[in-house]
């Protein structure tokens, strides 16, 4: 069954860009593992099925529980929801708190303050209607204020897309007439209105290892992804020279290079780059005339105590650069950080450097269908827009916020330590986002026995890894890993107790594996 | 600008879509008239621009207030949204209020019961992580049981998926690889794997007058449109050997039609299928092999004594129809009805009669976004599983409910009785929906001057209404009104008052406009 979906998919593009997905997810590991016997099921039914198992009948598998490494998706692993969001979603669900006198005493007075402030600014104080397909200005303005506090300069409300969560403006921004104007417009983006679709000549730089959306969203419309590496061995570095040349190398195939995605905090890879780093880049699109798609979800998730998160445009604008030099597309979501309100589908994009003629189309593009979910606005402005000293609200937020930051910290050590210490795992230090993306040195006669059941070997580990202990990781193929290296992507969000509680299983096994497949 | 704008748009069949999706908005009114003299702007802006011309100049313009009959967004119009639903939306945001001794002051026993239910049912109790793709297993459960206890006839959570509204559904399940499934299916929509992309020879047959999302989708995704003609002067029938005439037409310049798209109750036409009607409909797609996509988004509000919803689900299975010998593909949402919470994005699609493979390809185009909103796929699990005869609440609800759908009974009645007695109008009874598509007959001189200023007729009248009275309607022409024939719809979703006071003004124009364009 797997084998002709897999051809399926290897013969469609729009069939690969999802296959890629997907390898993002543990789907990945059982259409390619358990599905290349059974049929291809989705994840959710499978792991329920696993669940049900454990439930129903314990001690029928080798591991008491599932480890859920393999995506990121903090709260149903255990993480509180930060109160001050709450709230303020509720009493913008039901207004008719506002007026009710038990409302305070259930209620912190900065969330009744700001629901209100909020349901004000809606037509009819209504919080159920269709929006601007751009959504809520008032919202957007919040987003902007918080972008101008954060950068220290300014950001424009017009410039804000609020957006299902970042997947949406990822896909927004790359979809069919939106990209194409990028792909097929100057540097600053000007709209050629005689050329109607991407062509395969037209290429977008994205870095390798990446998170696939980027190059499944170019595929899907029909561009060419041209992969730049990052250095492994120097912390996952950037080096500039390495993306020049492969953009020369794109330039003399004869693609059009239109953009470059960068992803800081790194995802899978968990590095942070130097501000050095961010500039030479800046200087190196600003020359080369490509849009910067900069995916900056993971901003709030820095582990480094000497490195600090810096948007590129503020980055671009403290070499005085303003929007005529260059064009920046920066990716928010509620989704991570220390908020990690994954399925509300919040996020935004600031699109800085375009024409109006570019906003229009995007704007058309979002209205296809309609309108961001309102949740998911009011929260993105509220990631933005947080209390403030002075807030009765801050301290119990900032106590909130700096616990799961102290926490992600702590489990980020402990894993860190936990793959430097294991035979044949290179692994980095994590500076920030969420995850590790280590490497694993496997035996040959491990690599023969993948290929004997038509696996790679980051497969055949993870599936082997999964089946033996129930901690569930990434493989690295997902993320389009240097041809020839073996990596897993490993999430930090399980809890502290758990990341512990696992560490022995995966150092046991691992050695178990090494031991099997050892010459 | 706006003819370059057009001519680009023409051009490319991307655009194109996107252009006739913006006709079903005023922001076409704009494109078309005001812009087309100044920028392309987006809707909201325009809107707000003179929604503040009124506030800031009162007086400067002819009309007091805009009256929006040119969208279905009834709650920023003035609607109230259902007690029940925002309850439990707003415990469900903030569990902790569950366990608060004040919660029952505030909330219905129903909504706390609903709410722990909901809560109870999720991974770790949590209203905050990424779901499966295809929506939370309980709440599909609830969706399902709603659609049996609807039709008499079982549903599986498993056949549900649930939606940023139901936008998403249409666009997921005509998306590239999904429509291409359904449309290089056989009537059971086996997939050839040997076929990676639609072709124009792929046809599916739409309805005209439509809503345009339908055919938007199908030109995007590279399928040819053919339309069958609605009776206008039967009540927007829907006459089979006119579907069948059109389906011969098809097949004989040699397109292959794989799907039919009905509308019921109607939009832009506000007409309910005769359930013989439906019967006849099914019967011709069981023999002719036609997929069966069905918006039945409007099954809430039907006004007409003698009509009542039925699903195509439910009439093909009282043909004793089942899963082998048709497929089916309803769309529903949870903006319109008497809930209308549009701006929340919540909706579901229920695909009956298609095989695991299929699915499995849904699932996976659903998971690029990776999951729908959490608060939406709360909210169109309430409107399939609203407080029953017994409950607490169920009075409460079921009052709401009623001064709902009274209401939009007076306001149908209200606009009918005025459009019917109107010179040169000719106007079908509404049976449901929430929409007048009332037919102009204009004087040849308007039409002429429609020409001279570069509009169609339908446009011209729109703009004009809207410039000399604040009446924003949509032209016929965003529903791809027959050609030669002149429309425009008109929303209910005004107030009763608001209504009533916008008689005069449109009777007024439209005799003015009538008399400056006599013979």
């Amino acid at each position: 069954m797997y084998k002709g979906y897999l051809l399926s998919d290897i013969r469609s593009f729009r069939n690969a860009i999802y296959l890629l997905w997907h390898r993002t997810t543990l789907h990945h590991v059982y259409s390619t593992s358990i599905t290349h016997q059974a049929n291809v099921n989705p994840v959710s039914s499978i792991l329920q099925r696993l669940q049900q198992e454990i439930e129903e009948n314990p001690g029928s598998l080798p591991f008491q529980e599932i480890t859920y490494c393999n995506l990121g998706n903090p709260q149903p692993l255990g993480q509180r929801p930060i109160t001050f969001f709450r709230e303020v979603l509720s009493l913008c669900d039901n207004p008719t708190l506002l007026d009710r006198d038990e409302t305070p005493s259930l209620f912190s007075t900065c969330a009744i303050k700001r629901a209100r402030m909020i349901i004000d600014s809606l037509p009819s104080k209504n919080t159920g209607g269709y929006t601007s397909s751009q959504g809520i200005r008032s919202l957007r303005q919040a987003v902007a204020d918080g972008i101008s506090a954060r950068d220290g300069f300014p950001s424009d409300p017009d410039d804000i897309f609020l957006t299902d969560g970042a997947s949406a403006a990822v896909i927004l921004c790359t979809s069919d007439n939106t990209l194409h104007m990028s792909m097929h417009g100057t540097w600053k983006w000007a709209y050629f209105q005689n050329k109607t679709a991407m062509s395969s000549e037209d290429a977008i730089l994205c870095p390798l290892p990446e998170y696939p959306i980027y190059s499944a969203s170019i595929i899907l419309h029909g561009g060419t992804r041209v992969p730049y590496n990052l250095t492994e061995h120097d912390g996952w570095g950037l080096e500039i020279f390495e993306v020049k040349r492969c953009l020369e190398e794109a330039r003399a195939l004869g693609l059009t290079v239109r953009a470059m995605v960068v992803i800081n905090p790194g995802n899978p890879t968990g590095q942070v780059l130097s501000i050095t780093n961010q500039e030479e880049i800046v200087e190196f699109c600003r020359k080369e005339g490509l849009v910067i798609l900069a995916d900056e979800v993971c901003q709030d998730n820095i582990y480094s105590e000497n490195k600090k998160f810096n948007s590129f445009k503020k980055v671009a604008r403290s070499l005085d650069y303003d929007e005529n030099d260059l064009s920046i597309v920066s990716f928010h979501s509620s989704s991570m950080g220390f908020y990690g309100e994954s399925g509300r589908r919040g996020g935004y994009m600031e699109i800085s450097g375009v024409g109006a003629d570019v906003k229009d189309q995007i704007y058309k593009v979002a209205s296809v269908t309609i309108c961001p979910n309102i949740a998911g606005q009011i929260l993105t402005s509220l990631v933005m827009d947080p209390p403030k000293l002075g807030d009765e609200s801050f301290e119990s937020f900032q106590a909130e916020k700096e616990k799961i930051h102290s926490s992600f910290w702590k489990r980020a050590k402990t894993l860190e330590k936990a793959f430097q210490s294991m035979e044949g795992i290179s692994c980095n230090k994590i500076e920030g986002a969420l995850y590790f993306f280590p490497r694993l040195h496997l035996p040959s006669r491990a690599i023969k026995a993948a290929k004997a059941e038509g696996v790679s070997p980051d497969i055949f580990y993870a599936r082997r890894l999964l089946d033996a202990t129930g901690i569930a990781v990434v493989p690295g193929s997902g993320f389009h890993q240097a041809s020839g290296t073996i990596h897993i992507r490993c999430a930090i969000h399980p809890d502290e107790e758990k990341i512990e509680a696992m560490i022995p299983r995966l150092k046991t096994f691992h050695e178990a594996f090494m031991n099997e497949f050892r010459h």
